[in-house]
């Protein structure tokens, strides 16, 4: 952030009274500009045993399987964020949303938040932002091909509750990525 | 929003190419300026028998009789976030965090989420938002001088579940509050 939002004018990092940290704050106006994390919504459709999984048409991890998920939007309940992104990433309708997965990524910010859900039928394709949709029993998950550890953990979660179908909802820390060798 | 933080240039509202929805773009660098849901975070400290409270010292619905929250910073996870928050604004520590309940708030793009606690100790006060702190068993609790609806709802839910000490965890909207006559 270089430019006030607000005036146009330059804004500078400084802590504001009664605060206790660096904000962005414009010189002229003096409007404070916060920055707060982003929340991923998303789903795990379920079909019978099967789940639903999309491979990436677009970076970062292109051409790596994932659960349809994205950034909500202002105006949405995250159930809504995560149905929205199923319908865009894999063109398909699911329902019987249950909360289910939360992970906090500090490092970057983010709020991680997926359901479970029931796939509504078979009538699912790649969305534009896919290059492939389809189903996968567990011991065809591609483990070392998933795009990110939120997905392979909550796949994880999913397939052990399962046994006893018990879905508790889980809120755990996940540490960044290691570099790739 | 009216100018691009980027370069300082006037910003206009458009559909971007591949979107389906209005974002503020900057005319000149081509900037698109994402909005998105901010995350509130607090705690619900018990005490034995009794629930913390605190009186807000600010607006909005200063006066009024709230749970300790605030909006999730950068860098944070949420029960840290909600910790943060239970030390401002009622110089309090809490330990053993449960995530408990998930508000949606679409209507001004908010979630809104509360972990049941446990309050280490008797060593709290009013912090720099508060009028006032205190320890409040079920019966006394302020019903019609509560801050949120979000804040309700968690009590209501808290004592109900403390019955059977089984506290699933709960995501739910809340309407908008009506406007006081």
């Amino acid at each position: 952030m270089k430019f006030c939002s607000q005036c146009g004018s330059s804004v500078e990092q400084r802590i504001p009274t009664g605060e206790n940290r660096l904000r962005f704050v414009c010189a002229h106006c003096q409007t404070i500009h916060y920055q707060n994390p982003r929340i991923v919504a998303g789903c795990l459709p379920v079909w019978g045993e099967q789940v639903l999984l999309c491979r990436r048409a677009i970076e970062p991890r292109r051409g790596y399987w994932t659960l349809p998920a994205g950034f909500m939007e202002n105006g949405e309940t995250m159930a809504e964020a995560a149905m929205r992104e199923t319908d865009e990433e894999a063109c398909a309708r699911v329902r019987d949303l249950h909360l289910y997965t939360l992970f906090d990524l500090p490092h970057i910010s983010q709020l991680y938040v997926f359901f479970r859900a029931e796939l509504a039928d078979l009538d699912f394709c790649a969305g534009e932002e896919s290059l492939e949709v389809r189903l996968f029993h567990e011991h065809d998950i591609p483990w070392n091909e998933l795009a990110f550890p939120t997905v392979g953990r909550t796949l994880e979660c999913y397939f052990a509750d399962r046994i006893d179908q018990r879905f508790p909802v889980r809120n755990e820390g996940l540490a960044p990525l290691r570099p790739r060798q």
